[in-house]
C-alpha cells in the first residue's frame, strides 16, 4: 500500500506521516517513509540543488525534470522494493506536487507534467494521496523558518498552489482526499485513519 | 540555423564541429558552439554527475531525466537566445543521443524518450543532425583515453548505439544525415559543407 501526503509547506504533512506510521506499526505493519525529492543519494543531491538558494540558474523545465529524475530514483531504489516486500510506503510529497507547483502555479502544461511523470515513475502512482489544505498565509505563519527556494515565490503563487491541489482532487486522474489542515493534528489523524480503513475494506471486499 | 553532431565517442564530432565553425566564421556568420550535456552551470554540474565514475546509484530513468534537465537548461540559456539573435548553433550531441543510448541501446521505450525530449526542449529540434558513423571498436581505438561511465558498457552496447543512430536516420522524426567517419577529417568536412549549402539553398528557395 502506497500513500502520499501533500499540501503547501506548513500544512502539517510530516506530523500526519508520523502519526499514520505509528498507527500502522502498532498494528504490526512494516512501514517505509520517504520524502520526494530525497531519500536516495541522488535524490538528496538533487534536493540540495533544487531547494537551496544558490547561483545556478534553473529554468522551470529543467527544474521539473530534476524533480522527475529524483522521483525516478526514489521509485526504483525505495518504493518499488518496499511494495515488493509487502510493506507500506508513506511518502512526503510525490508527482502531484510537481504537477501543482510547476504546472497549476508555475504555468507549465498540466498534461505534459503528468505525462512526463508517468514516464519517470514507470506508471507507479499512490493508492491514495492525502492533501492537507489550508490558506497559504496561515501555512506560512505556522512554519517559523525562512522560506526555501520554492516557498519564496510569494503568497499569490502559494494560493495558486492551493487551488491546484483542490482542482486535481476533483480531476480524477489519481485518488485524492482533501482534509482541512487548520485543526488539531489528532483530529485530522482520526480522519486519515478512517480513510485508510475504508481503503483497506474496499480492497478486502474486492470488486 | 541549428545543427547537431552525433555518433559514438571517438567518431570525430568535435573535429567536425570545429571545422564547420571555422568555415562559417570565414563566411561572416556568428556561431555559438555547445555540448549536450553541458555548456551551462547546471548542465556542467549534471554532466559531472552523469559521466564520472562515482558512488551514487543512478537508475536508467533517472539518468535519462538528468540528461533532459541539462538539455532544457541548454535550450533556454544558450540555444534559443542564439537563434533569436540570428546566429548559428552547432551542438556536440542533442536529444538524438539520449534516444539512441538510453532507448535503442539501453532498453527504454523509444517513443517515451522522444516524447519526454519534446517536453524538455519545448519542441526545439535541430534543422539538421549530422551522424558520424563508424564501428564501435574502431571508434574506441581512436580515443586513446580511459572510457567514461557511458562508454564503459562494452562493445555490444556500443554496436547497439551505432545501429540506433542508423535506425533513427531512416525513421524520419528529425532530419538526419549519416557520414562514414573512418576517413580523413577534411574529406568528411567537404561533405558536411555540401550538405549545409544544400540546406541553405533549400531554405532560400522556399518550398
Amino acid at each position: 500500500m502506497f500513500i502520499s501526503f501533500d499540501g503547501v509547506d506548513g500544512a502539517g504533512k510530516s506530523t500526519q506521516v508520523r502519526l499514520l506510521r505509528e498507527w500502522l506499526v502498532a498494528r504490526g505493519k512494516q512501514v517505509v517513509t520517504c520524502r520526494d525529492p530525497g531519500s536516495t543519494s541522488l535524490g538528496e543531491k538533487l534536493r540540495e540543488v533544487l531547494l537551496s538558494h544558490h547561483d545556478v540558474a534553473i529554468h522551470r523545465r529543467s527544474e521539473m525534470l530534476l524533480y522527475m529524475a529524483a522521483r525516478a530514483q526514489l521509485v526504483e531504489e525505495v518504493i518499488r522494493p518496499a511494495l515488493g516486500r509487502g510493506e507500506w510506503v508513506l511518502s512526503d510529497r510525490y508527482l502531484l506536487a510537481n504537477v501543482v507547483y510547476q504546472a497549476h502555479a508555475g504555468g507549465m502544461n498540466i498534461e505534459e507534467v503528468w505525462q512526463t511523470g508517468r514516464v519517470a515513475t514507470g506508471g507507479l502512482m499512490p493508492n491514495l494521496t492525502i492533501v492537507l489544505d489550508m490558506p497559504a498565509a496561515a501555512a506560512r505563519a505556522r512554519q517559523g523558518r525562512p522560506p526555501d527556494r520554492m516557498e519564496a515565490q510569494g503568497l499569490d503563487y502559494l494560493e495558486k498552489v492551493r487551488q491546484g491541489f483542490l482542482t486535481e482532487a476533483t480531476a480524477g486522474r489519481v485518488p485524492i482526499v482533501v482534509f482541512a489542515a487548520d485543526r488539531q493534528p489528532g483530529v485530522i489523524h482520526a480522519e486519515v485513519v478512517a480513510t485508510v480503513e475504508q481503503l483497506l475494506a474496499g480492497l478486502a471486499g474486492g470488486s
